[in-house]
């Protein structure tokens, strides 16, 4: 928060799939309006353009392109299929790095034909294999502990210990972590992950939404903040007392507000941004 | 698993929402009919009937009574509403000693109106205040932590590891925890967790079903043992070196199943049971 107590809009992020049904040049163009200073980029969003030219589209709307999404997916039971993952996960990096934003956001990914523990390990061993790659490109990589409601296919890190635990061990300035409020707000132990995460110079990422009660769709009904049930301006008060000082990223997949008129959608955001969060 | 390497029906029990089309006499007729030993009886399955004599039905069936579900859902913002959870409470004691089961099961509850932690000091504060009730009335209470995704409403107890705590606290003879598949396979401590709840003696309940992939319903997609990426077997292996040697309760809600015919559906169960738990 400023001065005031209100939220300005200075760190304030959006994520492109947020407002989904816009091109990336037209969210540019409302998010630059808006005075929104923060873009993250979902990888649908670059489709059928060249991705250096897009970042500096950005870069002249004033936003700073805070990170890439998504890869990662690392599990799998076939062999074949855990290289193809490790080359696409090359590949968002070396997109990263045309974008011109310094983090990836990694999905770590499941495969329900195996052992949860089994799907851990190959995490490691992917994000292991990608850090020379992620070095030499300047790129951080940021593991996002995904609600357990996802540990079934989209991954196998659910709690922000996971997610600290593996970046300890890595122990690598190209691994970090991304905390987002849908995924964790229900953990006993959030308050002390989080600084646990902080003090290990590894909290990279801060993810806002909201999870609405009820919520009726286990992927697509993300509320704004203030609809639902998370103590965002808690948990926000928790990463900024770890030492976070990035961007306030708002990420919602909702097919409720993907059919709204985007540019009264984008009020909303910025209301609920400012009254709570 | 009997000698033979394959389960028999002596330690199976059914709930009575599994098979919910089915009246409660019917369902003791079928159940007994096929060769099963136990049933939990749901609540609902005792409307408007006399609950001794719904007892005593049961075990002319030869049915062991295993369970009462379940009552709970302490939380509340409006003290007055938590008297009245306390007051039902009471009355699921009451119940389940006419109707002849030693235990209760508790949905914990939670309010999303109010932070996780004030929920779950209500259900701390509820737990405590009806122990002398269930010691006079000789029922166990069994604490259920629910999967994460029901954190908003329906309970602020998560984790095994929630659930030992608590139990460890009041370290109470009429305190127990049950594990629920469902709840906790994608818990990384639940071996662990599992261990620790039978080394206290509080493991007091055990219940099966799958995880879908992919879940369509968050409440009523529930798959059969088999059908989803719950290593199930793996699970109460762990149950029973904690040294439990209950029975193992098959919880299936399924708006699929149960317009399903309920004869064939119960041989699919009786299967399910045998090639996958």
């Amino acid at each position: 928060m400023n001065s005031t107590g209100e939220n300005d809009l200075s760190k304030l992020c959006i994520h492109t799939i947020t407002t989904r049904p816009w091109k990336i040049e037209e969210t540019a163009q409302h998010f630059s309006a808006a005075g929104i200073k923060g873009i993250t980029v979902w990888r649908d969003a670059l489709e059928g353009r060249n991705i250096k030219q897009t970042g500096k589209m950005l870069l002249d709307h004033d936003l700073t392109i805070v990170s890439l999404c998504r890869s990662g997916f690392f599990p799998a039971k076939d062999s074949n299929k855990r290289k193809s993952a490790i080359d696409d996960n090359r590949r968002a990096i070396d997109e990263a790095a045309d974008l011109g934003t310094p983090m990836v956001v990694l999905v770590c990914g499941a495969d329900p034909s195996q052992r949860l523990e089994d799907s851990r390990k190959q995490i490691q061993d992917g994000i292991g294999e990608l850090i020379p790659h992620a070095s030499t490109a300047g790129i951080r990589l940021a593991i996002e502990p995904l609600h357990p409601m996802y540990a079934d296919t989209r991954s196998a890190i659910n709690t922000m210990k996971q997610a600290n635990d593996m970046a300890e061990e890595f122990n690598s300035p190209w691994v970090g972590v991304a905390v987002d409020v849908y995924h964790v707000w229900w953990d006993p132990f959030l308050e002390i992950e989080i600084k646990r995460c902080g003090e290990n110079g590894h909290l990279t990422a801060f993810h806002i939404c909201d999870w609405k009660v009820p919520t009726v769709d286990m992927l697509l009904d993300r509320g704004l903040m203030g609809e639902g049930c998370i103590p965002v301006k808690q948990i926000r008060s928790w990463v900024e007392a770890a030492g976070f000082n990035g961007f306030n990223e708002v990420e919602i997949f909702s097919t409720a507000y993907w059919k709204e008129n985007q540019s009264e959608y984008l009020r909303k955001i910025i209301k609920a941004y400012k009254d709570h969060s």
